[in-house]
């Protein structure tokens, strides 16, 4: 049996724009993997019950089910060690945890004031109703609301990736000279972003953003393939 | 000729409070390596002029002068390789310069707000001077205004440490089982802050605070020995 991953996708079935389901592919593909990416909605629950997960990605490796991105990077480094590593060796893997908690508390937190309203319209219509009721719920205000006033707050966004810049300023990969794991991790913040909106969230002179055309040309242009708006 | 380095001082010679030469003492005390520190006030320019540089920490090693942190614990690494490595091999040393622009650009600027105006209490009086007016052209307020309202902004603050505090709840130093180049990087934000101001930034609970008390004590209790109010 070879590998499966569950996919976030919305109406359109090669709409794939979960950031943690991204940090995924680019380890996938990093380590040269092929999987069969399954397109799964919100409401495809059912189909991942048995890995006892309600959320995406899961990977199904030669029938057994491994969830949530952190462990299945770290499963991807384990059970396929002869392939290139996605720590970088030594203390790689302990030092990449800090960017998978600054990409979840930080820049995903971040990026969600400008894309929240377009994924929604961007689901499936089985799936609409579910996100706008949880994810209200979570923001506290309407989707219409809290995704209002981009502009103004682009600024403030930009400035929160200073660390970031700051450092792909001074080298070409957070990995040093070619990308490891926590650039995955970032750049599937801004693979959320490219491929659910329409919004520019980087200058183009950005260092980040000449990082994030690296990244999106890698592996045979293999991001850039995908359906994105920028 | 063994190691110099000068290190910032307060008026009373042994409150050493500088975030950036509290990272080179760590990874001095990591390497094993034994340095004089020569207490130095912002005044003191003319005593470094030869190296070509305005600011501490300075290294001088065996008559060689050698500026800037990051570049100081570059050198260390590269010159005394066969002690602990301060970077954990493989990807640790480019996976390290985030940390570095984190605590740049996102710790250090919000610690500043709490502790500007305690600063200026404790220097010299010949510095005092010349710190308020650099200073305040550079914050473009009083030090008394910039470091008003510290209990309404703390929230806020400790807020800006989660990716930290999440990490450090999953293993207990930045580089794994044991500290690294990065844990020495952020503790010195934490070390200026505890050796020039009793406003405490942490709660006692705090993963982050737990994490601080371990670098305290290590390495004989170094830190922890030096004059601090938390």
């Amino acid at each position: 049996m070879g590998m499966k991953l569950y996919d976030l996708a919305g109406a359109e079935s090669e709409r794939r724009f979960s950031p943690f389901c991204w940090r995924i592919k680019m380890a996938l593909a990093h380590k040269g993997l092929q999987a069969e990416t399954i397109p799964w909605r919100f409401s495809d629950k059912p189909l991942i019950a048995q890995y006892k997960w309600e959320r995406v990605p899961v990977l199904v490796d030669d029938g057994r089910g491994v969830v949530d991105s952190w462990t299945i990077a770290n499963y991807l480094e384990d059970s396929y060690g002869g392939r290139p590593s996605l720590f970088g060796g030594g203390a790689g893997r302990p030092l990449a945890r800090f960017y998978n908690q600054w990409a979840d508390a930080v820049l995903q937190p971040g990026i969600s004031r400008f894309v929240m309203l377009d994924v929604y319209n961007h689901l499936d219509s089985r799936d609409r109703e579910y996100f706008r009721t949880s994810r209200e719920a979570r923001i506290g205000t309407s989707l219409e609301a809290y995704s209002a006033d981009r502009d103004s707050r682009l600024a403030a966004f930009r400035q929160s990736l200073e660390p970031l810049r700051q450092t792909l300023a001074a080298q070409p990969f957070l990995g040093g000279e070619s990308p490891l794991y926590p650039d995955y991790i970032v750049f599937g913040g801004f693979q959320w972003a490219r491929s659910i909106s329409s919004f520019v969230l980087l200058e183009a002179a950005d260092p980040v953003n000449a990082w994030r055309e690296r990244l999106l040309h890698r592996f045979d242009d293999f991001a850039h393939a995908t359906p994105g708006y920028w």
